[in-house]
């Protein structure tokens, strides 16, 4: 493979589990993510930025990882005593994780746009990795459901995703911009790797960003996605609902033919092997593994074969 | 006394001691508060109402009272974990105290103007009196200082009230209103009392809304003020300093003199009852009391004697 970063797509603890195995196959310092920024939202006078944060936080081992967001070891005595204060303190932060938002919102405050933070942050939390945002402007995933019209983090967080999602759109999406440096990255990545993530408010938001599937498209041949179903589930999440919302076949088959034009290369779950010549007749180079990443080794297995599959010859 | 509530000028910890006793011998329920806010500021996204937060912590009593501000027995887990982030985390904001903020910044950012989240806080912390910010509208308090163009809080919390102050100047002031309330309590009140805060930069403020000085001449009458002076030192923090800065005599005959179109009463300190006769002389009715008001009892028995100077018939 030639030099040139690694290039990840990434939501949040889905991708973070794959790129903690992804980061001992690759140096850190050549990867670079690009992070989803649609679930991000003010609250509480704070810039909550969930995914960028679960990529740093994992990326630099201090992630809560069986809670899947947040600092292990934190405390929560700032959010008891605001849930005294309001019923709207429903968005969880533990006090050092208060931390990274009281630096993100200031910094942001004083005009330091969003990728410049994000990097500021990594730094400081010892991740050699670059961590970009999909755009430093506002993006916002919102929810037409049952239950009304909700930010992304009002059905996840606060309605615990039980409430029927007729339609997933975005605000802002058309206005933004790929952040500075996600050009360049793209076009000279010897890998773009797809995370096991959302495709719809994950991946999705990041493909809309103006100019994103354009850049992706060029490199088809050196990118592979990573089916974030096994049989049709989540590992976590309302990702097979969302996935309906938007019409996409909600299993390995539904991602493959959502990123056939942009990626060369697809990883499904061993459980999944059936699919795997349906697959390949997209145009696909394909990889069976098994694709729960609940341990390291798991996760290394996958990058190891996503990697791989750019070393084979095109498919014919 | 007729009824109408009794109102209090108030900068931060100096009233708050005053308030302490005040709360002793007029019902909470009769209080209202007119809050500095000059001293307000943003800080990492956050804002920040010192004096505002003083009065409503003491009053419920929470308030870390040897500290002077803040809460009672918080931690600060979060301002230990923002300080590994950056060296701007000069201001000190407890974990609970931190939910005071979100509270409020979150508010604010929904278009609730401050005097409102300012009631809501005080409900929230059970103080049946009003607090009201002196205004809605935002003012700094700024100093210009040998060490360079400062917030108030830069140079009394970050640079430790060191650098020397040549001037002190109010942005945003001749736009500010006097917060909704205001002019109803004023002319209203039974009695107005200036508590023992500095002159400068907690009582100036207030006084320099445009309104608020008008609004104070007529009830001159009622109104008494407190010196918070004693034999000419400031029981704490840079009152002195930023007394000589405004060009404000240091001591409580130079108290007395800034107030004298104000206030018809006087309290001074019985240290310094040998002004007495020339405050006497300026047409003050004058009370002699222990004014360290270090305990409840102290306090008390100076809010008994300003209220007492308005029973009193006027000086010749």
């Amino acid at each position: 493979m030639s030099a040139g970063p690694v290039v990840v797509l990434a939501g949040g603890v889905g991708a973070a589990r794959f790129l903690r195995g992804l980061v001992r196959v690759v140096p850190a310092d050549d990867l670079v993510v690009i992070g989803n920024t649609g679930d991000d939202m003010w609250w509480q006078g704070l810039y909550i930025a969930p995914d960028l944060d679960t990529v740093t936080y994992w990326l630099a081992g201090v992630a809560d990882e069986s809670r899947g967001w947040g600092l292990r070891g934190d405390t929560f005595t700032a959010q008891a005593a605001l849930a005294d204060l309001t019923s709207e303190a429903w968005f969880q932060l533990g006090d050092r994780d208060l931390a990274t938002h009281l630096y993100r919102t200031g910094r942001l405050s004083r005009g330091v746009p969003l990728h410049q933070v994000t990097a500021e942050l990594a730094e400081r939390f010892g991740v050699r990795s670059r961590i970009l945002p999909m755009s430093d402007d506002p993006v916002e995933t919102r929810l037409k459901t049952a239950a009304g019209d909700l930010h992304f983090q009002e059905y996840f967080v606060r309605e615990h995703w039980r409430p029927l999602v007729r339609e997933i759109y975005w605000t802002g999406i058309e206005a933004a911009r790929p952040a500075p440096g996600i050009a360049e990255a793209v076009a000279a990545a010897r890998a773009v790797l797809i995370a096991p993530s959302n495709p719809a408010i994950s991946i999705g938001p990041i493909l809309r960003v103006p100019g994103v599937r354009r850049l992706l498209t060029a490199v088809r041949g050196r990118t592979v996605a990573v089916s974030p179903l096994i049989q049709g589930r989540a590992v976590k999440g309302p990702t097979v609902e969302l996935m309906r919302a938007e019409g996409i076949r909600p299993d390995a088959l539904g991602v493959a033919q959502l990123y056939r034009d942009l990626a060369a290369g697809f990883v499904l779950d061993a459980a999944d092997a059936a699919l795997a010549p349906a697959i390949a007749a997209m145009g696909y180079r394909v990889a069976v593994r098994p694709t729960l990443l609940d341990d390291i080794a798991a996760a290394r297995e996958v990058a190891v074969a996503a990697l791989d599959l750019l070393r084979q010859p095109a498919a014919a």
